[in-house]
C-alpha cells in the first residue's frame, strides 16, 4: 500500500505586504484581514525558476527524511508556469537534484485543483507499474505572470513549491476521489499576455460547486460529514473558506485558513497545510481529512486522506 | 479490462514541400528522400489552435465510432504547445466538444515520448477510479514555435493531432512499460524564444538509448524480439528509424516509416501509425506491437500492445 509519507515545502522569505498597498488599490484593513485574509504574499527572486522552487522544497524534505535518490522511480511536477514550455519542468528538476536515468517524469498542467489530481495520478501510475517511491512536486509561481498593478490578482497570489514523497508504509492513504471540469469557464482565470481573473465568477463557481463535491466525495467514501476531522480547502481567500464553512455547515475549527502571510499558492496551498498535520497531535485530530482543490479550468477535485498510524 | 478501442487523427491538408526549399537550405533530393525521409510537412492554419486540432481528431473518431459523450469520464491532452499556459488545453477541448461536468481533465507536458506515457497515465488513472471510457489526445503543433528559417527543425516537424479512445472490450491492451529521463539533456531540444534542436545530440541519444530500452521492455514482458510483429518507433526522421533497424537487428518490413508526407508530429507520430493497424489484416500481422517514443526531455518510454481480437 502506498500513500503520502512526507512533505517538503518552500515559501520564499520575501514578502510583499498588502498593508503597504492600501492607498494604491483603495482598500482598507478590513478588506485585507477579514475579506481576502491575505496580509502579505510570498515572492520568489527574479532569477529563481520554477524548477529552483521545486529543488528548494526537495531540500526541505531532505532535512526531515533520509532518501536514497536511486530508489526514486517517478517524479511529476504540477505547474502551469514551467521553466520552458518544452522540455517539461520535471526534466530540469531531474537534472538539478540528480535523479537516476530510470526515473519516469512528466508535468501535469493544472492550477488550484492540481495537488488532488496529481496525488491521484502519481498513486495510480505507481500502483500500475509496481513503483515504490515517487515525488509529486507542485510549483506555480504566479509572480511570473501577474501584473503587479492588477488588484484582482496581485493581492492574492503568492509563490511557493512543495514536494510530496509517495511510498510504502505511508502516513496518509487516499480514499475514493471526485473530479470535475467546466470548460465553459476556461476564460475566468486565464493567462493570455498576463494573468486575468474574474474573481466574482471564480468565487461563485467555488461557492456553488465545492459544497456539492464535498457531499459527493463523502457519499463515495461512505462517510458522513461528522466523521471528517479536518477539511483542507484550496486557500483561494479567507472569504471563500468562510463561505464554504457556512454553506456546508462546518465547524470552523476543522477548516484551517493558513495563507494569511504568504498568499494563495495555487497547487501548493493544500500540501503546505497538510504538512502541518503529518505528525499526529493531541490538539487536532486528523484521522480522516477531506482535501478539495478548485479553480482555473474551471476544475475541481476532492479526496479523503486516511491516517494509517495509530494515535498516541 | 480496458485498452485502446479506436483512434481518430487529424493531419492538416496544407503541406510545405521540402523540395521547394532545396536552394534555401542547400539540400538535395537524396537528403530529403533518403536521410530525413520527410518530403513535406503538414501545417495548420494560423488561426487553428491546439484545442481545435484535438477537436478535428475527435470529429474523425466520430466518423468511425458511435460515442455517447455522457459516458466519457476523463480527457487528457498531451501537449507542450497549449492554447494558453493556463488553463489546461483539455479544458478548452472539454468546452468545444461539449463534455459533461463530471469529466476529469488535465494536460500532460511531454514531447515525443508523450503518447506512450499518456497511454499509461490514462489507463492507470481509469483503473484506479473504475472509469470505463476516456479520451487521450495528442497535439503538439511545432509550427507555433519553430523558426521557418531554421533548417534543423523546419524541414522535420509537422502539425497533427490524435485522439485515442480508451475503454472496455479493447483492440489493444498494454503490457508492462519502461520509462526514462535524462534531465542533463534538457537543453538539446528546447523552446526559449523559439525552438532549438541539437539534431546530432538527439540522434545520438536515440541511437544509443532506444536499442537498450527495446531490450528492457521485451525482457520485462517475457518476450523475445522475434515474437514482436510490429515496431512503431517515434518518427523522428527516416535516418533514425533506419539506424534503429540496423542497430537492433530488425526486419525492416516490421518497422513502418510513415511520416514522409506530413513530418515528425511529436506525440502524434505513434497513434497516427497505430490507427492503420487497428483493423487486423492478412497482409501485416500486429498481434504484438512494440511502441517506443523518445525525444524532448530527454525522455523515452516503451510498451507492448497485445491484440485482443482473434484473427480472421
Amino acid at each position: 500500500m502506498i500513500g503520502i509519507k512526507n512533505i517538503g515545502t518552500y515559501i520564499p522569505e520575501t514578502r510583499v505586504s498588502n498593508f503597504d498597498r492600501k492607498e494604491e488599490f483603495g482598500i482598507d484593513d478590513s478588506f485585507i484581514v477579514d475579506k481576502i485574509g491575505i496580509q502579505s504574499v510570498a515572492k520568489k527572486a527574479e532569477d529563481e525558476e520554477t524548477s529552483d522552487l521545486c529543488v528548494k522544497a526537495f531540500q526541505n524534505l531532505l532535512t526531515k527524511q533520509e532518501l536514497n535518490l536511486e530508489e526514486i522511480e517517478v517524479a511529476i511536477v504540477v505547474t502551469q508556469n514551467p521553466d520552458y514550455n518544452l522540455p517539461h519542468t520535471a526534466s530540469l528538476v531531474h537534472k538539478k537534484i540528480g535523479l537516476p536515468e530510470s526515473v519516469a517524469s512528466f508535468d501535469i498542467s493544472l492550477g488550484c485543483s492540481g495537488f488532488v489530481y496529481g496525488l491521484s495520478v502519481i498513486e495510480s501510475f505507481m500502483k500500475q507499474h509496481g513503483m515504490k517511491k515517487g515525488l509529486l512536486f507542485t510549483a506555480d509561481p504566479y509572480s511570473k505572470i501577474l501584473n503587479p498593478n492588477d488588484k484582482n490578482t496581485s493581492l492574492l497570489f503568492g509563490d511557493a513549491a512543495t514536494v510530496t514523497l509517495i511510498g510504502e508504509d505511508p502516513i496518509f492513504t487516499s480514499g475514493k476521489s471526485t473530479f470535475g471540469t467546466i470548460g465553459e469557464g476556461y476564460g475566468e482565470l486565464i493567462c493570455t499576455d498576463d494573468l486575468y481573473m474574474n474573481g466574482r465568477s471564480i468565487f461563485n463557481f467555488a461557492a456553488r460547486y465545492v459544497p456539492k463535491d464535498v457531499k459527493k466525495v463523502l457519499l463515495k467514501n461512505n462517510l458522513s460529514q461528522d466523521e471528517i476531522d479536518l477539511f483542507i480547502f484550496h486557500q483561494g481567500s479567507k472569504y471563500i473558506c468562510d463561505t464554504l464553512i457556512k454553506r456546508i455547515g462546518l465547524d470552523e475549527s476543522k477548516v484551517p485558513f493558513d495563507a494569511g502571510t504568504y498568499g494563495n499558492t495555487v497547487s501548493s496551498s493544500i500540501p503546505i497545510i497538510l504538512k502541518k498535520y503529518l505528525e499526529d497531535s493531541k490538539e487536532v485530530c486528523s484521522d480522516k481529512t477531506l482535501i478539495c482543490g478548485f479553480g482555473v479550468g474551471l476544475s475541481w477535485a476532492s479526496t479523503i486522506l486516511h491516517r494509517n498510524k495509530t494515535k498516541n
